[in-house]
């Protein structure tokens, strides 16, 4: 492999050449410089010098090597002869000041740890977790029919002992909920996945490793505390077949007990707070939005249709879930294809603005499919700002066998809390569900039964349309 | 008994090991800390010291020996040795910068007084009134219901003369309103419930006397203003039959009407405000949230069953009133277990966060179960962020027999006020309820009727899914 | 008659004792105090002083022998004895402070009168006219539900030529609103209802002059423009009969051509603004809100009774309206007990709070009792928060022949605006109508039909439980 | 023709006697100061003067020829003796602190155009552009309409490929939306039509010409940029047939598609944010506000009838679509005059305000006359606050072919963006369209279906009482 000098590295730092060095080896980005979903701009800072730091810091160390095409690795260099990457003075500054977080013990809900990650996340940290598409109506309105479902506690039942027991696509876990798959954790916390890995462990919860975490699904298998953690991939399904097929092989040998494929994600969703930060550091050189955006990611797959199902199924036996149903249509569709599970999300509100909320997904479900619900053939799973254990049981008792929570779970590794955040999360959200099913009457979750959830208000914006 | 020394109960100052005097006798609270309802923090203050005032502020004399066990008693000390407790600077300042209240005269609705007790009770005191399980939306609920359901007025009635008598469980009340129980009514007087029972007295209103009041409940009794006065009382049925039996036979030796067992809290409702307050005071230490409570209040009886009500049914002649009924199915059973009234009522909003508003309750009850209505066998009572005359016209016009008016009555005892504040609010009361009959053509509570309320809009909240 | 002295008179200046003179004579007004509409306060600032001109400020000069008995003239007084009433220095430089109002071509809608109201009323009036009972819901109901009444313009109709007149009661209006009766017009201009009248008269208007102006009825009847200038006289039917019927033969004899009997005020709605600010000026001697003032009013009528129209119907020819039906159930009595229209009103939210808006009384009515819509035998009238000229159309095209305009017409005069004001008031008004109708495809009345209104939001608010 | 010199013009200034130079020549304007729709303010501003500058930046040159009557030109004048129009101080200030406009590329959505244009526009300007009529909630109901409608994304269908094209009136467009008519242009720019035209020729989007445009209609047709460019004319018919005939003739010849016959606005509405400035401008001679302005205006037709459609028909093959259709009636009747398509609008609220939603009118038709939807014969337009793609979206699944926007075109010109901004504003909308598209599994415009839409809580907001 050829030898690069800095000196020539240096030459290549502009918007028309732009070579990078990661981990000693040198890139030439130019033609990449668009399609990165970070933006252009976060390239150019490092352009024609080392940006091993900033790409560790945010990424995977095998990403590199799987998106960019083999023309793009230029040669070695010689790190040391590189300056090393030094914080800025104003970097330094802010470290110093760096405000101090409350103790653990004051964080009482779930909320609680939003208002630390905003304070404690970079900018760009906080706009891409925190943001939806376009006018994020749509996680504002996951979070209004949570509002808007009453719940009718039924009383004088004996529920000195409770159990929040369920069993996910066959593995036992000790909560109905799971940890979402979620991008560029690191801006939480430097071990991002493994404090996931590990809390999630210690507390018997599941959680679901994305496609593209910051770290190898590999070392994030291997962070599990017990063989019999339980840990699923979820498939962003490579346009390229052999690309897809590899990454499931991993899965399996990974340990891996399911693949939730996003389907609600053909293309990417419109995060215009994303997207305004990108312009502002990047001045008048800003790339067009949405348009462009369309068939150039590496992870997105806007040609997946129903006929691929049957190929994943072919090649693998692990158990498959479609994550992003959101019409009863689908769901049916979805049964008819034999998927162990469905799992209604609009992607938090992050993919299509105005789509309706899962929770109505669900209801809809209850009124048109009927049979789907419970159906020991069929699981369904439920997200969308689930924040509270009232949250939880309503989903439950409409018919979902678990929901997912995750944005709170980046969050809660925030202000240096790292695992304990995240044990300390999922207690707070164990401790209210069992509160709350003790105050509803039932003693295990097969007892929350419909007539718990006052829907009438929800179920008034059930589409009357629909024809199956 | 064992005489322990000052210096040896100094030296159990700690989390450790904390031990109390209270009225010249030595407490060890260790195992205790984490129950107590106030949080370890209260305790801890006083740990290895004298904590007789602070526990006269708020707390019955006698709790103190229904709730530790025998063990707990170390021995006795001599107070005259322990350092008096005396007002720290901060608090001797505060005394004097107390603010002035506005006279009683200028108190206009009840909202007013809720204005007053914000300015003058102790953060904790307010926190632990004012607040309501989770993101208080119940709380909000319950009064958003009341602005839903609109009055028709009927016209050309003669109206000169109104009563607003009606009969309780048998008894006679001037007003279909009673004093809900509630508990550290110290906070917001030092005579706390004499007050009440003396001001509830004068104005010919009942009141339920708390199962764990500030004082004795004998004392409370005798406050009568006549023996002819009506008082209840509620009861949360201790898990020890025995200290259950017992608190019954207080209760009808004091002379008290009714039995309002409270049955919307198997376990404590998760009140943040209050968890905050002991989170901030106890730093880093504080307590679990939510789990560690179920099962282990000295109050609360999770395994409190239907078929307990035989049993209280047999060793006792009072009334039985289920207090915290939220579902027409419960509604009927109770009915079919043969108790004397059913209270609607989701505790202010304190036990179960997104729980249905009680008089939506009642038209689910009057939708379902048109029989329980006004029924000679079953009288119906509603809580609930009663605030106005027009709330109760409107729960009795739907066919409640009386309301209960709970944090309200606190309110109206700060201030200084004490027995004159709980007066003047109860005869705002009143003045609204009256005011308020003849302008829609009512003379007495029965000519309420259900054609005054357009209930429309909550109608379209009742729940359609209820199979009887 | 006895001559008082000024000593004498200054004598008597508590509440205890309280003398006041008027127009030369000497009044013992100390019984009267608590019955005092305006409050004990105001008439307590003139003890035994002379009272004359803080009277002509609010009052009719004849009220003052109406309404106290005979024993209450204790003599005459020589009023050049008595230190003439002059303002006091804060008043005195108020009135220098004066802020200058916008000329009235700046004035564009009706809301931009109620601002200038605001600077421009004493606080007394402005809490007079501005406020409501209670939380003053209604009154802001009121103006929701113009707002969820949508209009359905139609098109390619020629609507070159359009025309406002209505006939209301037999006489010709030039537009389809009337002026609503209202107390205290004073507090916005000293000629008050002789502005109204001139303007009414000056834009064919009708009015609705007040029972209890604040001068006298036959002085108003002398300010009509010409003699077929049409007023109407509200009526507080007197407990007593011989003064009701000494008030309507004063009615006849003055020219009006109507009685608009007032049936929503039994009883006095409870209006906290002028409550509190009747407090704040008595301080502790403030007198009971609410229960106090039931049967003790001059004006009310808390026993009148459908009967009495009967016996109103054998002393008078002129024709009656109900004004305050709020309920289908007693639109239907009223046809049957022959009155010549009805008028949909909740006295401006003034009355019961939380009752329902007129306008839905007026789709209740035309969903159970459609024959009373457009009935030759029964005029329909509707008042509650009238502010734009869609609201009148609104109205009209569901069935009301005409509405009623309250406080703008006060507002209107303030500001020094005085007639020129109310003129502008009606001008706004019917330009409003003029270019809404020419927008919505009518060029009269009658062509303004219900299928212009998509009142669908406001139907679901229709009480469902009617039984006629 | 007469010459007249500048002091003989200098002494025309007043209300009572206004001249004006224009392009040298000398107009009495005083008959038409009431009629002016800038207000008269805006011509006394420059009387006795010349007042080309401020005409052109305005108005169309030919607009005073064809506004005034012929007695109204006076004569000629020599300009050069006139004092040359400069820049007042305090507009030179004003101009050298202009503030600096974000580069293109940062404005991310269509609402960002808007932040710009209200720094950038002139307070005339602004109110003109944003304002609508009176309490402008029928602007606000248009967005909330969009906000109830929930979109249903279908999965798993291949999106690679999606195309916005649709064809309207027989013309292709390369997106499913158009450029509405819009007045007043030049506020936005100085080049104003001559940016639309250029820019909507570039991206293959067709728009309307206003009737009224700030450039000629021959002028804006010249700057297509293709003779196959489509453009369409606003037609605002004339009461004057001949003139009404010779637009026409002009249209044809300018090569315009369409006539899009205004039918919302027979009369004009009501925008107070306009008269506000007027009123501010004129003080207290400001022109009585409504009534006046019913049929005085040169431009609105208050007498077009359904029967002068067949004359229009008569005398141009151009196809003819109703702008400001807003009753399912009216869409009826239109398809039995057999109108090549309707436009649902109700004019951006600035005609009738709350005038139901162009949307829920859309649903309206649905509902009662389906056979008009999707129908061979005619098409469907709609507008009214469209500023997503997922407006358009829902516009177009529920039946639409096409949408109107109008707004954010005037407002993408200003900030000196011009036509590149017009073209940024394209290219936003057209990105939000695809990428929705493809989230919602659409990959034409027919693949856009009624099930896509949960319109549940807008159709319950359909009016009930229509008969066909």
């Amino acid at each position: 492999m050829k030898t690069i000098t800095a000196t020539e590295l240096a030459e290549h730092s502009s918007r028309e050449s732009c070579w990078l060095a990661v981990h000693g080896k040198v890139y030439d980005v130019t033609p990449f410089l668009d399609e990165h979903p970070g933006g252009a701009g976060l390239l150019l800072k490092s352009a024609g010098g080392d940006a091993t730091s900033a790409y560790e810091s945010i990424h995977n160390p095998e990403l590199i090597a799987e998106t960019l095409t083999e023309e793009a690795l230029l040669g070695e260099i010689d790190t040391s002869a590189l300056p090393s990457s030094t914080l800025s003075k104003e970097e330094e500054a802010k470290a110093q000041d760096e405000p101090e977080y409350p103790p653990l013990s004051n964080i009482i809900n779930v909320d609680d740890f939003e208002l630390v990650a905003q304070k404690y996340l970079s900018p760009e940290g906080w706009a891409y977790y925190s943001s939806a598409a376009e006018n994020e109506t749509s996680r504002q309105d996951n979070a209004r029919l949570f509002q808007i479902l009453k719940l009718r506690p039924r009383i004088l039942r004996d529920v000195n002992s409770i159990s929040t027991n369920v069993t996910i696509l066959g593995n036992e876990s000790s909560v109905p909920f799971f940890i979402c798959p979620t991008g560029f954790a690191k801006y939480a916390h430097p071990n991002a996945e493994l404090n996931l890995a590990a809390a999630a462990g210690k507390e018997g919860v599941h959680e679901i490793i994305p496609t593209s975490p910051s770290m190898s699904l590999e070392q994030i298998a291997q962070a599990r505390s017990s063989p019999s953690q339980t840990q699923y991939l979820q498939l962003y399904v490579n346009k390229d077949r052999s690309k897809a097929l590899s990454l499931i092989r991993r899965a399996e040998k990974a340990g891996m007990k399911g693949l939730f494929i996003t389907v609600d994600s053909p293309v990417l969703g419109k995060r215009e707070r994303d997207d305004r930060l990108k312009a502002l550091s990047l001045g008048s050189d800003a790339p067009n939005t949405g348009i462009a955006k369309i068939g150039s990611s590496t992870l997105l797959n806007a040609g997946l249709k129903w006929e691929d199902l049957a190929w994943i199924r072919s090649i693998t036996k692990l158990p498959l879930v479609l994550k992003g149903v959101q019409a009863v249509e689908d769901a049916v569709l979805a049964y008819q294809h034999g998927v162990e599970a469905i799992y209604l999300s609009n992607h938090g509100g992050r993919s299509m603005d105005t789509s309706q909320a899962p929770v109505l997904t669900l209801l809809e479900i209850r009124k048109y499919a009927p049979e789907l619900i419970r159906n020991p053939k069929l699981q369904i799973y439920v997200d969308g700002n689930i924040r509270r254990g009232t949250d939880v049981i309503k989903c439950l008792a409409l018919g979902a066998t678990a929901v997912g929570v995750g944005r709170p779970c980046l969050y809660s590794m925030t202000g240096g809390y790292g695992e304990d955040g995240v044990r300390h999360l999922i207690n707070i959200l164990r401790g209210e569900i069992i509160g709350n099913m003790g105050l509803i009457g039932a003693t295990s979750i097969q007892e929350l039964v419909p007539s718990m959830v006052n829907s009438q208000r929800a179920e008034m914006e059930i589409f009357g349309g629909v024809r199956l």
